[in-house]
């Protein structure tokens, strides 16, 4: 058991602060023999790095990973690195904190933030910052994605953010190539969309607000037969790691809420027989889980990002001595966080998935 | 690591198939000296159990617990048992099962179950009913969540339907003491849903449909201060240990997905000097849960429940050759499932608070 | 984390008292598809089973295992059962419990006994019996490890009574077909030393004493690769799974604590080129575990099993007053507990391996 | 689970080869609250530093240790740090690696080591120096140790080596304040042993060879009821933990192997009524555990460490061709690796003693 660690056989442990000298984790159990390249855990970590555009928060950081253990540099060529079976530590540094900016919130308890059940939990909290619950310890999820990415063969990873507040995307515009592409700050998926966002977020982000978003996840190319029946179900997996991501209220597998509205008829996915032999389902409802097991369908989750509570509209609260205060949050934040929570719902779910590929692999053998 | 348990400190293993000779629990960790009697145990069981009414499953079973270790009679009263601290073993016998109902789908994929993933998983399968995955095994769940309820001290868990399909509840009539009234079959807390629900379920029923529903589950008494920041996170946890109830497609707290439709000033909840010295939050969209930690203001959760995939009319499917068959699944079924989901919720939101209560005496020793 | 749970992918629950209704295990993890019928637990469950000599206790327990869940009759062969990768859960009715005979000791601490470290730990105790510290508990392990021993292809695993208080056998005697011979009721491997035991045991028990005892253990056919560098190495795990046994005071691996009185020269198994290519170990002194890594030869373990205190010689204790008393312990106990340790010690080290197994298999896939 | 990981609630994480960049520790769990300076957790690095005497590896690594993240530093004392409850991060860095020394053995196997074995398990190793097997990975447990030994009030731990060799100390010269006496360069606790090892072990070390030990620890103020009855016994984890050590062939609890000698009168730890109304135990054979539970006695443990196979004198064995071969391993190694696991053992002790605590504090609340 350990509060800041994730996985079971793909084991994940992060720590450090929004404001220390640095964060990292490491990850535990990755198989031997797989081969990547610094550059490709930079290349994901870049893609949530701050500072990109006007919608993300204006800190300024490198997100520069240090590899410190775990791996060989292959003979031949020198970029290409093997893991070897045992732990992989990476490190990132902290550049550009500014405590200064949280001197005012030291004795005062943010609404909407773990400010007081930090303090009533621990006796004492890191002023300097979310502590853990930053969005900056997510940098290292990413970093771990990364690598979880590579375990498993022929999987493929895709995030993208589907509703920002009240917009909604159109996903019959749908468009994965779009989601990377240099014009679009949101990792939306609709072209279409960019421009209704932009001009919804800029208003909330000038007038020092925040707003809610939906992230969906989506991977495809994972092996039928990963989870397990009941407590080790690969949905309830998925979105106990996806909750784990700051500021997330609500996950759903496949049609999720919508499956509690409709009738047996309408929420079964009906098979046919498929050109190899193999069954194909004519629909994807269950979201590629049928009985905490996968199907060999896309695995689709969606998850429900809050606006962050740091904000510039001054908030009731009270302080450390009991006694009432009004609280702005100045410091420097994303005016919807659900934006950079993309490449991290991506990475978890990797993780998770990797996971689940060992834990069959152990138990049965059968891949 | 394990596949069939849940919980870390107050730790949960079941085991048992929905056709075998029983089923059971293992609940490790139980503090020691915890009063309680065999009908504390009962009395959930019996809310759960089937053949109440003519909404659920006609399966008969009296759902009778045996407690077979970790317990001591104490001297003054027989019937009261004290806990040792040493594992507590419960076991119920299974009775009414039925296995030739299940004759014509042993070669068959039932569309929206768990035969295919099962097969593909484990090379076999118990054919006999849901295996694992049959709601039966939910049974020991209550079980130990009647144990858990008891090891918080203060802690009152409830949970009530608020939508079956396309009909939902007005919250305007909540009545928690309505939903174990005699005439309420559908745990619902609003006395004029009744026939509303029942109109609505005769007729699914009657044409041998099914429908989802969507269950709330509300924690008072918590202690502030349980969780941690990341991984694990109360909400976190209780949204996996809802996620692993069979059924269930997606999870939130507090206001949930609608977290992610509005600003943060409309979310962030704010907080007064209360009477004792101590903040009072002015409204609760948390859902009693700030970065992971709870506040003290109670923890509510919602989970939308599937309709179940055993439906009369014809769905396309394969057997086990490959060969396309339409599917119509005999056996005894609910036609909504998600009614007894609300004693299953109750229990599960309280085993994880039990859990946390231990892990945050635990580290910091600060209750 | 778990209290009553060992192994981490092949996973061992165990719950029940020496005086309550039954006890039991629940084994998950175990791969799908093993083959075994019932007779194969019970014939492990026969060995160590008590009353079988003048030598163990008297207790009559006939220790009838039920398997209640987890496997499927096979249609051929309806002896034949077959795992379905879900929990097994295994029970063993507790038969001829007589707690008359603990009245005597319900305030006195056992000295060398439990009773006192319980009471201070729990706030309270089941005096019928040594509760889970009761040598009873172990039965299940032994159904469990009958199970383990099905998991790895090939796996071999013996053992023997080596030593019997200041009596030792003559390993030039050595013969592993006499273990379980009927005229030996010890498990040595030594004919010749029959005798000498049973006249030092008689001698012991007549005077209402006991004596310790060392088992070895032996796995022949374990895959190489088992294990890991430092904190699940294989050596570690099978020592604290000896280590679990009651009465265990010590345990080794290999040449063990002898590893601490020689030189570099003298220690290290050299190696030269073998048959088929592989190489050949030329001696074993690291009893087949080499950086915590099994290397394919003999995996070899020791274990010392110190002299139950529940004699009938007086000895100084207090009373839960904290008065002064003298304590004899009535009971039927057995003089030598380690006889009966050497199947429970045989089947820690089946499970211990076959959790290895998967485990490597899981994180490598190179089985 | 985690092959890298050790302890439940108080718990250790450790990562980093002899020959990388750095190695490191993520404690995870740690109470929040507990003060400590930088210097508290050098002074134990110290004591285990390489380089300070002929006895030892002349590898020159000045140990300093960095903290990254989980403390606050006090604001009245700078050099006081108090932990957060948060992951506590501390890196060490390597600074005089000479992989070059190994330049030889890339391509063969050293008798005694664990090359073939991770060849054999991971496909590929680090011949860079022992990888993860290294010693040097035993730095971090030194920092992790000296944080566990704050978290228990009153809990004192303290080791000695006890023989070297052939070489036994004499117990009646058993002085605890001569352990890190200046002349004294092998934590021997008998002041008239050191001559007597010095020259043993110079002849050792000039003809290239090595030779094992024997380690005792020792925990002083570890309250009662810590530990549980079967597979979370306070013994069995300590054992455990002191496996994990590289090299160690064995381990043993208060008495040990003497216990399986013994009768039960002789074995037994008689009470009396002490002065406060507590018992008092006459004897400590039980090495401070009965039932896996602590007695609130010394906890006593021992261990063997075998000879490091690094030896100057050619050893048979083969190649990755399979080619027979004598190996020579130059580097620059311990002559006697027992000396420096005295403070490796006791930090061990202290970690395991501090999980132990929090988990009897988390089931119990009774601390």
């Amino acid at each position: 058991m350990s509060h800041n660690t994730f996985g079971h056989l793909f084991r994940v442990t992060t720590w450090g602060e929004s404001h220390g000298a640095a964060i990292g984790c490491v990850v535990d159990g990755c198989p031997p023999g797989i081969r990547f390249t610094r550059a490709d855990i930079q290349a994901e970590l870049d893609r949530r790095r701050p500072g990109q555009s006007r919608f993300v928060t204006q800190r300024r950081e490198p997100d520069q990973v240090k590899i410190l253990s775990g791996v060989l540099p292959e003979e031949e060529d020198g970029d290409m690195l093997v893991t070897t079976g045992t732990p992989i530590s990476m490190l990132i540094e902290n550049v550009d904190q500014r405590s200064k900016d949280y001197g005012d919130i030291a004795q005062r308890y943010r609404p909407g933030h773990a400010d007081y059940t930090y303090e009533m939990k621990y006796g004492l909290r890191d002023y300097r910052g979310g502590g853990r619950s930053s969005a900056r310890e997510t940098a290292v999820r990413v970093a771990a994605g990364a690598l979880a990415r590579k375990v498993v063969p022929g999987l493929k990873i895709r995030g993208a953010l589907v509703s920002m507040g009240e917009k909604v995307i159109d996903r019959a515009n749908w468009d994965w190539d779009f989601i990377d592409h240099p014009d679009n700050p949101f990792f939306t998926p609709d072209p279409k969309s960019v421009a209704v966002f932009a001009d919804y977020l800029d208003r909330i982000r000038k007038r020092g607000s925040s707003v809610g978003a939906v992230i969906e996840v989506v991977a495809e190319g994972v092996p039928i037969g990963l989870g397990a029946p009941v407590y080790a179900k690969l949905d309830q997996d998925i979105c106990a790691n996806l909750m784990s991501i700051n500021a997330v209220k609500g996950v759903e597998i496949g049609n999720g809420f919508e499956a509690g509205r409709i009738t047996g008829e309408e929420n079964a996915d009906e098979m046919r027989a498929g050109p190899d032999g193999k069954p194909v389902f004519l629909s994807n409802k269950a979201g590629g889980v049928l009985g905490g097991i996968s199907t060999g369908e896309p695995v689709v989750a969606r998850f429900a990002v809050k606006p962050t509570s740091s904000i510039l509209t001054p908030r009731k609260s009270v302080d450390k001595t009991g006694a009432e205060v009004d609280v702005t949050t100045k410091g420097r934040h994303d005016p919807c966080v659900g934006i950079r929570a993309v490449p991290i719902g991506e990475a978890m779910l990797a993780c998770t998935i990797a996971d689940h590929y060992l834990r069959h692999r152990g138990q049965t053998g059968r891949i």
